[in-house]
This record gives structure tokens, sequence and C-alpha cells, in this order.
């Protein structure tokens, strides 16, 4: 079940970590367990990871071979990447693991139990003290923390069986370089994000998504033994849609404007805003399976765009937008201290709560459906 | 290379480690990278360290067969258990690491360079974030961190070939319940360590040690793979010799005295006197060498005393007293802190080290000379 080929250069420069590009180093979750810490808000990412569980499991039962994967060892390895603080990770790894005992016993009269060890991934700046100590106490696997940016080798070679990823990947490295040159047609000015900007911004977003899940990529094909399963969740979008349609779209302008007014009141200046961007991306079905393609080492299991706003079914309230901002601040205001200092963190956010709240009619005409892409591939 | 035995009852209590015992959770070094900190005021045991590095050398070139170990996987597993924070963990595994590289160049004309895992394992509460910021860019193995106790099991089966531990296995993994007995035989009243202590405290030190190393020793015979090695470095004392006779036993009963005198001023109570007893044990080769018998998963491969105060030959001084007690404070301050409360750590440590300035020459003269006790173990 290993894999021994050995480590070229090019791998070999990227276990050096110091050399793989971690822009987002400096870009954790909001660490801790206090009122605004990820780990208190965030139950719309619990809410998709709940929808993705049967998803999983389907595909577990149908796909995945475990019974000759841990044949050797009898020790099954389970990998989140991006795993933040929990609990929502626990989560998933328990069902994952139900998963993989039931296909376990099916497959065979007598099986022996085998042991578990998961590998909690995240960026090295990552709470892994918060995570550490709200593990489950009555687990029954083995924990270890991992940190290192995905876009490059976090594990050693053929060292899992099934790696999951959900509300990560579309993080992308760092801010693509162009739309930071203050004279080229990238140059993103007064925007936040590539949502209803220049074409070219758009372009360098998803160039810069392309680079990055080409890394990630390559990187998992090492990681994961033949035969083993990536399970990825993050955002999507319909091939050719504009993300401008997109719920997503009017929280981005929103923050823009109330940059713009934050700016205007003197309380940030113009080159902070102007070199404000937030590297989401949203990725197409279309676009993902060509990269899956390009790199050859996977076989595409599952390909699909899900409505992860379940939620939001409902008439959206007032209350709706509070909990939707907190969760945004809790997953993105790292992001807002590093570029404008602590201190402006909260009136931001109070600013496009307020914002956003009067504009929760427009939230709720716009297009929110199919904006989760999940995929599984199949280790060649 | 790998062993398949089904788990065993017993074992998957361990495994689920809320029932492992683990009293010193809440006893963790001093984390963060301020002036006081552990990664800041280590450098006693960095010292240690390096005496310990050319006999490990040693003993990886002789009675490790590294190209066998890693045939099937081309990875090589290293654990360092009770890894504290950093540096000297970093240092150490580095230091294993290249002894393994020369192992593996001198038995072959042409090899391929393996891929090293680290596991660096503490209790749930060490400061893990300051030990994954910190990791040296330029490693060339992948990290993962590993919250447990130690004295359960912390990693899957047959998933390390050599494990290092030092300076932690002297650590019991509580005080022994009989030194908390007011009516007891052993109740230690007066007193924070069995030094100078009842014969029945010592005797219920020894006990928990055994008790200790017995739970520690079938652990490891799970995770380590046939033919791998165990390096314990740890405190030690000459087989017979009465604990008085060391320089640490002058420091145990400056404490005593110390907290005495705050009682007296009223600072803290005699109770909290007389229930505080630090969890730290000597032990001789003698003892360990029967608890390995005893075990008998493990051959003896070195047992030896050795002299850790290289750099106490020189006449002491004051400031020799200082530092030494800056480092104590950066190991035991939590044991304090936990029992006396924040506020009154300094105050202690300030009166510890006024008194032992005035006891150089006492301590000067006492027993230090083989109060390391090295082993080293190969897995049958």
């Amino acid at each position: 079940a290993t894999d021994s080929t050995p480590i070229s250069k090019e791998e070999k420069d990227q276990i050096i970590m110091g050399k793989v590009e971690i822009v987002l180093n400096s870009l954790p979750m909001s660490g801790g367990d206090g009122p605004y810490s990820y780990s208190n808000n965030s139950h719309l990412q619990r809410r998709t990871a709940s929808l993705l569980k049967e998803t999983i499991d389907k595909l577990i039962m149908e796909k995945l071979d475990a019974k000759t994967l841990i044949y050797d060892s009898n020790t099954f390895h389970i990998a989140d990447l991006g795993c933040a603080t929990g609990p929502n990770t626990f989560f998933l790894v328990d069902d994952i693991i139900k998963s993989v005992e039931t296909s376990l016993r099916s497959n065979s009269l007598k099986t022996t139990k085998p042991e578990f060890l998961v590998f909690f991934n995240d960026l090295p700046k990552n709470d892994f003290n918060t995570l550490f100590t709200s593990l489950p106490q009555d687990r029954s696997y083995f924990a270890v923390g991992v940190p290192g940016s995905f876009y490059g080798r976090v594990l050693h070679q053929s060292s899992v069986h099934i790696v999951v990823t959900v509300g990560a990947t579309h993080w992308l490295s760092s801010v693509p370089k162009e739309v930071l040159v203050k004279d080229s047609n990238a140059w993103n000015k007064g925007k936040v994000h590539y949502s209803n900007a220049a074409e070219e911004v758009v372009k360098a977003y998803e160039e810069q998504f392309g680079r990055d899940m080409e890394k990630f990529l390559e990187a998992r094909a090492r990681e994961i033994v033949r035969g083993g399963l990536l399970f990825v969740g993050m955002c999507g979008i319909p091939q050719g849609m504009s993300f401008s349609n997109l719920a997503d779209s009017i929280m981005y302008t929103s923050m823009a404007d109330v940059l713009i007014q934050m700016q205007s009141e003197g309380l940030i200046t113009e080159e902070q805003v102007d070199t404000f961007n937030i590297p989401i991306y949203s990725a197409s079905p279309e676009e993902v399976t060509i990269l899956v393609e390009k790199n050859d080492c996977f076989t595409v299991e599952s390909m699909e765009l899900m409505d992860p706003t379940t939620w939001l079914k409902r008439p959206m309230n007032e209350e709706d937008v509070r909990q939707w901002m907190v969760c945004i601040k809790a997953t993105m205001g790292a992001l807002f201290i590093n570029h404008f200092g602590d201190h402006l963190l909260d009136d931001i956010f109070d600013r496009l709560t307020a914002k956003l709240i009067g504009l929760t009619e427009k939230v709720e005409s716009s297009y929110r459906e199919k904006v989760m892409l999940f995929f599984a591939l199949k280790r060649k």
C-alpha cells in the first residue's frame, strides 16, 4: 500500500516548508473559544458538513475498498485539511470513521477492528491549542495536528486513505499579484473581490486558483495511497454564471462601500482600501474537472454543485443577516485585522451588518442555490 | 514492518483518551516565548541534550537496522515524547535524523533518501501553538503534533522507528495518592517531595513510578516497530543512595521552608502546604532494568548513569543559582500556579532563589554527579 518512488528535487523543495508560499500563514480563523471565535461561530459550516455527510457516506460505501487498503497495517488514516479549531472537524471525522467501519463490516463476516489515525491540518498560525484541548474525550482514534499550507506537501508519502477538506480550498494561497499592481489593468481599485470587477481581475483570480489547485492536487497525489479518496467541499458557481448574481457579491460590494465610507471619514487611507482584496474564489465543476484531468493522478467519482443555504429557504430576516455576518467575521476577521488593524474590526463589521440588513430583500432574491462545489476523487 | 495483532479490550480503553489518567494535563511547561517561558529558559535541558547526542548517535549506528525498517515504506518515523515548546526538541530531532541518514548511507552504496516524519508529543495543554510557529523553516521532515499523556497510547500501532524522551519520564502521572491521605503514614506534612521524607512517602513515590513506567513501556511496545529503538534520559540516582545526598534535595527542602514561611505570614494555608507535592522521581538503573524485564518486549542496549552538570564543574556562584532557578521556574512553575495561584509564583521563586544563593556552598558540596539516567531499549 506504499509508494517508494524517490523524491524529486522539486518535491524536496516543497517539503522544505520555508520555500512554500504560505501567504495565508498570517490569516488563521479566529482562535480561542470566546463569543466571537471560530469555534463558537461556525454553525453555518456545520450545516454544510451535515449536507455532505450523506454524500460522503455513500461514496465511501461504494468507492472505497477499505479492507484491501488496511490489509498490511490494520490502521486507517484520515486527514482533514483546513480543520480550523473544531468542533466541525470532529463531527466530520466521526462520520467518516463510522462509514469506514460500516464498510469494513459489510465487506466481511469477521474483521479485526482497525486503529484510526486522524491528521488535523491547518496553517501554522491556526489555534491548535484550542483544537487539542477540545478534542472529544471519548474519541476512538489517535489524533495528530499538522501545521502547514495544503498548497504544499503536509504529510509523508502514501500516508492517508481518506483526505477531506471542507470550506478551505476556496481560500487562495495569496491575493493574485496582478491586482496589486497599480498601473496594470488588473489593479482592483475600490473593490475587495473579483465580483463586479474588471475582466483582468477575474482572470487573475481564476489563474491563481488554477495554480493553487494544481499544487493542491500534486501534493495530495503524493500523500494519498492508491485507491484512497479525496473529498472537497468549497465555494462553487455554475459554469458561465457571473459572480455578480450571487448573494456573496452583495456582501463584497457592501464591504467596499463601507471601506470607502470609512476612508472618506479619514479612518483608513485610499491606499489601504485599494490594496485590500479577499482571496476567495468560487470554482465551477468544469474548471476543476480540467485541472483534475491535467494532474492525471485521480479519477473523478463525483463532481456536483450543491445548495448549501437550506437555512435560507424561508424568507430571510434581520437575524439571519446578523448570524451570517457573525460567521463571516469569525472566518474573515483576521484578514481585516491584518490589513486595517485590530481597532477597526468591530466598526467595519457593525457598518457592514447594518448595510446588509437594509439589503435583506436583495440578498434574498439573489442566486444562492448551486453555490457549493463538492467533488470526490479516487487516487489511481 | 507492521504489527496487526488485534487490539485488546484494555488497549481499546487506553486509546479512549478520556479514560487515561492524565493528572498532569493541567501542568504544562510555561508556554509562549516570553522572558520566563520554557522556550527561552531551557538551556540546561539543551546541555543535557548535547550530552546525549554522541551516545544516541553511536547507538543508532550500532543497533539500528534502518534500511530494513524502512524497506516497505521509505519513510522513517521518529517521536519525541514530552517535547515541550522547543527549541531543544528540534536540535534533538535533527541530530537523530543526521545519524539515521549516516547509518543508511554507510549500509549501502546507493539508497533512496527516505522521507522523515516526526511526532512531537506532549500533554494536550502544552503550548503547541508556540511549538508549531517555531518549527525550523528549513527542516527536511514532516512535523505533526500529538496531544496526549505518554503513560497511555498516543500513537497508532507499530508506527515509529525511534522514540526519544528527554527530561520527561521523571514526571510521575500524578502525585501518589497515599501522600495526600491525612491519616496515613505516607501523609507528607510540611514537605514537597520524598526527599528527607518518611519511608512510606519514598515507597509511595517509588511504587507510583513503577506503575507509570509499566504503562509507559506497555504503550511504547505497541507503538514501536520490531527492531525500533527507545531512548530515555531522565533524573537518575545510584542504586541505594538516599535522595538527601543530592543537590536537588536542598532545593526541595528550601521550597518547603519558603512555603512554611509564607504560611506563617498568612499568604497561604497550612492545608495548601501539606497537600503540595512535586511528582518528580529519580530512578536507579537497577529498578528500571527490573521493569523492562517484567515488560518483556525490549532488550536493554544501554543503561547508564551520566553526569549532567558539566556546567557546574567550576566553583558555583550566585549567577549559577539564579540560572538554575529560572530553569526550575520555567519547568515547575505551572505546578505552583495550579496549587497556590498565579499571584504568588514570583514571590515564591524570589524567596527560593535568595535562600539557595545563601546555600551555594552546600549545593556545591552535595552529590550531583551520576544523577542523569540514560537508557536505550530495542523492541524485540
